[in-house]
């Protein structure tokens, strides 16, 4: 997809919510797993009930992965019935040698169809490289995660007196453009996003960390905002569990419509 | 596997060689293209010509991935192929928020029976930890990789005046012990062996960059041997591509051959 197309979308609609798919069959409501696909008949009814009040989904691959050979089906029926009405992230954290990293590009881009591929900054850029080379595909890069080991390493000083997860940010951003690279910042860091913006004014962040993992929606838009909108607000849990009954895709919904409202606000 | 039987192994066999299985179709001899799954067929064919030669097997996931869904049968099939007497590394690179690590170490360890999880360590101490968990199974975390872009932030310089990747190094082995963490660090690099000794003089080591990446066994082995091998040299297209013809599988024995006695003569 390409950038205009996705900011048309988040006009149209009043939202940059992206709903993440984590599936996890121990979470699924238990009417569901007499179905012959349960992950994917999950995914579906959520899908058809949130598709209104977002503009991207994000599936988690491990969810997936985890249910063996099958999962890989299930992930394959998910991207192919949000169709391409939707920004699809497929939330892999890949990053490899250059012609792994093809590979994995080739997998998420050409086989299953996805618009983006969440990647590991770690190996450099001909590890990311290769996630920059398909017209209208986007490299969704590490840079500040949501979670606590984001201090281990992300936060160390460097001797040029930056963090290294804002020498990631500046170095990375060179390699693509705000056409094919966006960057992951955590929510449950709302006080980075200012210096963020100083770094890279015009990329899309995919933001992590609303909802379950205690993250700030309005501390996030105040700096994280730019003249194209330039956030994906994601939120798993808090949509996808919002009820474990028959009327599961309902609440998803409505937890859905929820953020998408307050999301409004801020455009 | 225990550390202590993959180290009989190596002495059993005088060999660290780690055979890298990384098979693309387009370089997959012709003749099996016909068979029902070219990539097992491939694969059992290696691995039944140089299991004498080698203690590990490194399944690379970004080509099973490629196939769609049916290379995860290939990889299920392949894993069962190689069986117990060797250690298997799922090369994928994995590294994600705690509960998604999580699936992934269950998939790999549980599902597929692999002893090892390649991880990226950008995410920090929560995000490796379900790698760390599960007893007789491994973790091994890129420290200093093989590729050009290691340059890019592996070495950057922090304001301990260490580069980072020696702090990746010495703060990940806190986290595990030397029986359930390996570190990758490039043959490419044969000058930072030294250096990694000394800081962790008791972990195994996952070597890649032996053949077509130029690195060099005996650079790699002056340094990296430790009293009990601690090393894994890694080769797979070296190994896995000599030979393109019927005779591909005795040439890929010829190969790993040639550096198993290589390997002996430095044990």
């Amino acid at each position: 997809m390409k950038r205009a197309e996705l900011v048309s979308h988040i006009h149209e609609r009043r939202s940059f919510l992206c709903v993440g798919l984590d599936p996890e069959l121990s979470k699924l409501p238990p009417h569901l797993l007499d179905t012959a696909d349960p992950v994917f008949e999950f995914n579906r009814q959520i899908i058809d009930a949130t598709r209104d009040y977002c503009v991207a989904y994000k599936p988690n691959l491990a969810f997936f992965e985890a249910m063996g050979p099958s999962g890989w089906v299930s992930f394959e029926r998910t991207v192919n019935h949000i169709g391409k009405s939707h920004f699809i992230i497929a939330d892999a954290k890949r990053g490899d040698i250059g012609n792994t990293s093809r590979m994995y590009a080739d997998a998420f881009y050409n086989r299953y169809g996805c618009d983006a591929v969440t990647v590991a900054p770690y190996m450099g850029e001909d590890s990311l490289s290769p996630f920059l080379e398909t017209p209208e595909k986007w490299a969704v890069v590490l840079a500040l995660t949501s979670n606590k080991g984001s201090d281990n390493f992300q936060r160390l000083q460097l001797s040029t007196n930056e963090p290294l997860w804002e020498t990631v940010l500046r170095q990375t951003a060179t390699w693509g453009t705000p056409e094919n690279t966006m960057f992951v910042v955590g929510a449950t860091h709302p006080d980075a996003f200012r210096r963020v913006r100083e770094i890279v004014p015009d990329h899309f962040l995919l933001v992590p960390g609303v909802g379950a993992q205690g993250g700030d929606l309005a501390g996030t838009c105040r700096y994280g905002l730019n003249r194209e909108t330039g956030l994906l607000i994601n939120s798993s849990r808090g949509i996808i569990y919002a009820d474990n009954s028959v009327h599961f895709a309902e609440k998803a919904a409505e937890e859905a419509r929820k953020l998408q409202s307050e999301m409004a606000a801020f455009l």
